[in-house]
């Protein structure tokens, strides 16, 4: 994975992307909200002038839910919204 | 103020706005980002699906700042987006 860091309890994918201006940012966040509504998927988002931090965690209430290859998928596309 | 929790250490205004749907959340944080263009300020910003964490602090480096009118009128602002 491309400097997504996997983390426990809760387990999840967490990355930070960091940009020069508040449009890059802006124009990221847009790309990305695109997305979540193609893949009906809402992950956690934080977001200042010039970062934005994601989490992803397992689409699943279950307690002992792993990460699977749709996370993985998941970030990568969400990688190549920064190309 | 209209729900705005003000905390300590450091010194800041936090709400969060609740939506019913992920449309509405968008439309919501597109309004705020471009009041934040306006304003020049780039306030902390979480969210996921259908809410909207915002957290406001002084604009300035100053160890002992504290919240004046102009992030209470930054406040209103961001309310008047919901109305």
């Amino acid at each position: 994975m491309n400097n997504w860091n996997e983390r426990k309890r809760p387990i999840r994918l967490e990355k930070r992307f960091e940009f020069d201006s508040y449009d890059q940012t802006r124009d990221f966040l847009d790309r990305l909200g695109d997305l979540c509504e193609v893949r009906k998927r809402f992950p956690d988002i934080s977001f200042g002038k010039t970062y934005v931090n994601l989490t992803l965690q397992p689409q699943t209430d279950e307690k002992d839910a792993e990460l699977s290859e749709l996370e993985q998928e998941f970030a990568k596309e969400i990688d190549s919204l920064c190309d």
